[in-house]
């Protein structure tokens, strides 16, 4: 029995899976984020959920109990706490950490099984989606377009020139039923330096690869068994038998998804684009985090994660994240960026913001890893 | 039985007893220093003991268990467990805060009952001073000018042209006998802006007061006598009748002693100076405390005050003091102030830090006067 929990565009989707990915270490984001407690399990925009719990919102008027959360082990317990609507059997529990394509292949060969017709829309746990009625059509449109057999990726329009973000180079239109935006993909671009991402901006015809995949279970195995065959074969052995998780898992190749079918299959016309013209954030680091929030009201320019009272500000700007219940005092500061968690606390810049990554390794290099 | 602790300059100075007032909130160096546990009672230099204690120790070669300490009621338990050797009947507890001139002055009432000559040498709990047998010389040459009635204070050399400090205006050398240095004073100068400050540096012939006194204590209190003859019959009342203390306490004026005592004995001609050829300097804020700091190891341009082990730090100058236990990360900042205590945490710059005082007003504008 499917449960529908809102009513936002029409009936939810037939046959359509959605397939949660929740890994990833969120290291920018540290000391909020740890390995223990990652970054989906926080509420990173003040909006009373977790990103992973938001996700969840998102998805559940499009699929109902639809849904399969691929999260590693150690976070099981957490994720079923945070979900408490996710049925047991949908929650595929990564032994280790092996990239995303075994993730996500994991869920479709599962799917597979369940239904052979069966279309999957991976969209990761952790980011952070504005308008859920127009992602919906957006979904509503890929799953039309993969129904025909097409890997479809999400496209995100540039609003500035990222050089943190993959690009799609769009080409033509698709003549699809139910799919009026749809359009063949020409290849996927990597990361970007700046000149060349401007560029990108000013030719047009580039968006964001949001890693927001939809494709059917089958044509995502198929493709992956023509680059990667034991890989595609080592998933379906598991779904098969998934008893042998354990046994079979460590033996999978650890490859993105992106390598492993994204691109191959554009080269052989094999992807389409749905633009999605929803805002979108990655949350990608405190810089990021910081302009998802609103400015306090009693500070221009300052953005609080959390308790606003725990604050104490003059002339200062940037973002501050109380978190360990105490006052934080911040004076004649700009673009300022303090984390304040109870075991560790954050100063840096947002221009520095990407940079937190290299202390999250210093701790790990000088034997402070508890704290990762 | 005097003790003498070290072996300095000669014996100790006889008849000299030091005064040591412990007050001042030192609102500028919160959030370490708080109304209920001042500047005074911190080790604020990484010297393994408080200000205080430092204090005590460079007295105590000069004037053995001639200290006598002038501290609120509040504090008056710490300062007892912080300076096991002073003498019990040597803490006077204000009952409350009266200014300078009271806390000084009550001191000097009972030692003036003690020994009709006695020579008080006031210095302040919260100073930093560098070379302590040079000091040791200067009060010796201050406590001989002090003998033939003069009020004695030790000037500082300005090596800046520093705002936050009143400046004396030097006159002629004396010819007293075991004073050399010794000089009159034609003036004291409150402070300063800084085209001023300029002027006295390149002028010469003026020196930063760093509110040391030296002088009879009879003298003192004949000198304010002349100006505030009730508050001086008021500490005369107090000393003769200890009892009354709490009773009469709260009557007496609220006033510094450089306004009391030490501006109209300028003009009167009764001031002199002998000049402090030692480093001091008044932890006024916490710039003044990084520049006492010497550089992390680690990390060039980083002062560290408290566990080096718990700051990460990288691309970095500035201030860290990790007060709480937890691991305080800073990364790519200038000039940067980051106070960790286990209730509050302040970020700044040193640029800023005179103004944290500001900061402790808003607490308690705003009902938090608990952190102050």
């Amino acid at each position: 029995m499917r449960q529908i929990a809102g009513d936002m565009d029409g009936p939810a989707i037939d046959g359509l899976w959605a397939v949660i990915p929740a890994g990833g270490a969120g290291t920018r984001l540290w000391p909020v984020s740890r390995s223990s407690s990652p970054k989906f399990l926080h509420d990173l925009t003040g909006a009373g959920r977790s990103l992973l719990q938001s996700t969840w919102e998102r998805l559940e008027p499009l699929c109902g109990e639809h849904i399969m959360v691929v999260a590693g082990v150690l976070h099981e317990a957490e994720v079923r706490a945070q979900l408490p609507r996710l049925p047991l059997a949908n929650l595929v529990a990564e032994p280790s950490p092996r990239g995303s394509m075994a993730a996500i292949g994991m869920a479709a060969a599962m799917l597979e099984r369940r239904d052979p017709d069966a279309v999957i829309g991976s969209f990761a746990a952790d980011h952070v989606i504005g308008e859920p009625e127009v992602f919906a059509k957006c979904v509503r449109e890929a799953v039309a377009v993969a129904r025909t057999g097409y890997v479809v990726t999400i496209g995100i329009e540039p609003t500035f020139p990222a050089t943190g973000f993959g690009y799609i180079r769009v080409g033509d239109p698709l003549a699809i039923a139910g799919a009026p935006n749809g359009r063949q993909v020409r290849s996927f671009v990597e990361k970007p330096d700046e000149t060349t991402a401007r560029g990108f901006l000013e030719t047009g015809g580039y968006q964001w690869n949001a890693g927001m995949f939809v494709v059917r279970a089958s044509v995502l195995l198929d493709l992956l068994a023509d680059v990667h065959p034991k890989l595609a074969a080592g998933l379906r052995d598991i779904a098969a038998q998934p008893a042998r998780l354990a046994e079979l898992w460590p033996g999978l190749t650890n490859v993105a998804i992106d390598h492993a079918v994204a691109e191959p299959a554009a080269a052989l016309g094999r992807v389409a684009v749905v633009p999605g013209r929803f805002t979108w954030d990655d949350v990608g680091d405190f810089a990021s985090l910081g302009s998802l929030l609103s400015e306090a009201a009693a500070v221009p320019g300052l953005r609080i994660l959390g308790e606003v009272d725990l604050v104490l500000a003059k002339d200062t700007t940037g973002v501050v994240v109380p978190g360990s219940g105490r006052t934080v005092a911040v004076l004649g500061l700009d673009d300022i960026v303090v984390v304040d968690t109870p075991d560790a606390l954050l100063v840096t810049t947002r221009e520095r913001a990407q940079d937190v990554k290299s202390l999250v390794d210093l701790l790990k290099a000088t034997g402070r890893a508890d704290l990762t």
